[in-house]
């Protein structure tokens, strides 16, 4: 075989199986080497090329193939790739201290490194533009792009030199001021400025609060099914995560020593029912009791379609242990990058120097642009119109799912934000998504965000921020085809 | 006194007594309050007012007034303020088990968070708009604002939904590329625009360096004097810094098991000196036999007047294990907040999974615009004109120190960057620094980027890049009354 790249087909992944995705893959190759179907020195598909053979994340193939270089089964060669082992570690059962493993030129990685690392690969996202039925990225295409340019140009002609130089690590002041005025008549709750931090985006606050509220060990309650950047954040900072059912009570009784709860009451992640109020006060009020810390993720609630709103936790909260986490990804555009906490006073001067340690501060203009945007009133406006738009994405939704899948598919109730929950019958969810991403669909099977076993959810997360009506017909009839082929499989 | 507040008057702090800020202000409280000069139930000054008085970080007035709540002597009030206790702990000294202290409502930071608050002490930064002598600010008056305005209303008008979504937490493809044919004919070195991965700034870059490769407890090799930015990412990530005098043969014997070395070649900071070839080849063969990483932090390296460019150490590294870290916050301006690494190649794929942990992907339509900056050749031209521009400040500052300061300040060499160094005689760098402070001048004590005991250094770090000549003259004629004053004292 020379040098010519192994095919990915030797190996067979299985997503239901119990065995993880990378220990399939480690196995898969591993057999293919012991068993002589790629013999020594073929060379192995890249990292790359096998995640997207195989449709896995890259990490996940590549731990698979670092734990076989690991062992002896395959080496590295500087520039050149990775190639099957000329002597394989298994030639040498009995001699187990001369074990033929490369030498690792460079040392391991900090174990807050690998659990870094390791946290992402829950987290997939695929590339390229935004396909039916992506989940996450809201409606780009009604963004007033030339609005917002106006506001930048208007910005840089004025820029003086203390905005072009370094700036406060807390965000700058008359954005901060915008946000605390935003949020009280918005969602329902009180700040001062001062509380306000402004964030590279929910994931750098999440990351934060993670680092600097966490130990190694230390308990968290998390949603589950719950939101996997908050699952990286935790799983980062070495947290244990106590997957609680989303259901207060369930979680007081069994939360026992819990430093911290990652809750998103306003829309729960990815299920989309609200908490109710009687639920939040007894969370608060456990807490309190607990003295454990709450992070309110409150990342798509300004999106509601007729349900009154709850006031959020943070407005419900008279013991300041609510750490609120804002985003600006949904309301505006996730390629910005700007979000923002809002903390306790007294963990305040604490955050900004943990993050002005981490990465100085937030862009300066890119805040300032967003300062006139709120405080001219366009955020107001854009939010209105929004709101409008994605009203009637969701009924196209609805509309076509009804057209289409009528029987197979089953959307739940939308009371708010930018994703559906749709019960499948008779057919894995699973599977459909597999059939799905081949007719360019994304349908997210609900058993993605799980921690732990996925009971009973067989169910596809649709988004429909970003589908336009025409194309939200398109996508169901491929998603209908997609049913059909799964369940003649 | 009832709730007036009580005045900061009653604490003196000495920058150069052995106890920290911190200590100092903690022991000036306590013993105001038990000596009676502020009664039970005065109020305190605001932790920033109390900074402010003081002349200390905030992190600093904060950490001395949160030990003194936690061990009784003042109480917080939720807000109105921290309040001489009612009740003093040393009331009843016999009484150790019912000692008095206010109940912590919040639990406290974990302990990675305490060394990342912690790690931001030793790095202030003066508020408001650059003043003579700043060191860290470029040239921003001269950065062509309307040319960047026009790049990016350009780009906005262009943009697809694919680049107002979710991007590459790597960074845009088109600029990591521009980067990479940047480095090979600036820096002397060659990467594949894949080893280039796009930060939120050097700092972010650092950070995540020392998440991923160092545990609580590693021992690192850092210059000393030192970049307080890197100290921070590493007193962050837990490290033991191993504070090395800029002298590589020192350095290599005494260094023992190190896992990573923290080096700024082409300008040490704030010294100014580049490292000589045969050291930074001494520091490499050492690196591969202690299979340490080597840091570069390569901040302002476009600046040389005069002196022959050497290669940078990762264009001399033959083994995979120089991290390269570049800011454009020297060669644009700080307030972008962009930044790169050079990652050896089989540490890509995991510092892009922990960064999309840490905070998804850097800000979008900034990195198109930098990428248009660069690509169109703007980016070498504004590189040529600041080489100029800092040439001549250069000249100015060393004029009007020979004007106004001969005989007390004596500039050593620049060979390339941003600041300079200059020698006192007879008279204390911390007390000429403090006087010059009073009069609208930022000059920094040597001292201060030490992290041991600066033997001997007695001398004023001055940045000249942001200080057009005539501010230069007037700087430095007020410099010159801080010397008179200080030799006064």
């Amino acid at each position: 075989m020379g040098t010519r790249p192994a095919t990915s087909l030797l190996i067979r992944i299985d997503p239901r199986a119990r065995e993880t995705l990378q220990q399939q893959i480690y196995a898969g190759i591993r057999r293919a080497v012991l068993e002589g179907l790629v013999t020594p020195r073929t060379r192995l598909p890249s990292s790359r090329a096998l995640a997207e053979d195989l449709r896995v994340s890259r990490t996940t193939s590549l731990l698979a193939v670092e734990q076989l270089r690991a062992e002896g089964y395959l080496t590295a060669r500087r520039g050149s790739g990775t190639f099957v082992a000329d002597l394989l570690p298994d030639d040498h059962p009995q001699a187990g201290s001369a074990r033929v493993a490369p030498k690792p030129i460079h040392p391991p990685l900090s174990r807050r490194g690998a659990a870094l690392v390791a946290a992402r690969q829950g987290a997939r996202r695929l590339p390229g533009p935004p396909r039916p039925f992506r989940i996450g990225t809201p409606g780009v295409d009604l963004f007033p792009v030339r609005l917002w340019s106006r506001l930048a140009s208007r910005r840089l002609r004025a820029v003086t030199s203390a905005q072009l130089d370094y700036g406060d690590p807390a965000g700058l002041r008359v954005l901060r001021e915008a946000i605390a005025k935003h949020v009280e008549t918005a969602r329902g709750t009180r700040c001062a400025a001062d509380q306000v931090l402004m964030v590279a985006g929910a994931q750098q606050g999440l990351d934060l609060i993670c680092r600097l509220l966490l130990d190694p060990g230390d308990r968290v309650w998390m949603e589950e099914p719950g939101y996997p950047g908050a699952r990286s954040a935790l799983l980062g900072a070495g947290a244990r995560i106590l997957p609680v059912r989303v259901d207060v009570e369930a979680g007081v009784r069994s939360a026992g020593n819990v430093r911290l709860v990652y809750v998103t009451p306003s829309h729960q992640y990815p299920l989309g029912v609200p908490m109710s109020l009687p639920r939040r006060l007894t969370l608060l009020k456990w807490a309190a009791a607990a003295r454990a810390w709450v992070v309110e993720d409150d990342y798509d609630s300004e999106f509601r379609y007729g349900a009154r709103p709850i006031p959020c936790l943070h407005g419900l909260d008279i013991d300041g242990r609510v750490i609120y986490v804002g985003s600006f990804s949904k309301t505006l555009f996730p390629g910005l990058r700007l979000g923002f906490l809002i903390v306790p006073p007294d963990l305040q001067d604490r955050v900004v120097a943990a993050r002005s340690a981490a990465d100085q501060h937030p862009p300066s203009l890119d805040q300032a642009v967003l300062a006139d945007f709120i405080v001219e009133g366009h955020f107001a406006r854009h939010l209105r119109r929004m709101r409008a738009a994605y009203r009637e994405r969701l009924e196209s939704l609805a509309a076509a799912a009804e057209r289409f899948c009528r029987g197979r598919l089953r959307l739940r109730p939308v009371q708010a934000g930018l994703h559906a929950v749709a019960d499948l019958d008779g057919v894995d969810a699973v599977r459909v998504s597999r059939e799905a991403a081949t007719r360019g669909v994304e349908a997210t099977p609900l058993s993605a965000y799980f921690v732990g076993r996925s009971r009973g959810a067989n169910s596809l997360v649709l988004g429909f921020g970003a589908v336009r009506p025409e194309a939200a017909s398109r996508g169901m009839e491929r998603l209908a085809a997609a049913i059909e082929a799964a369940r003649r499989l």
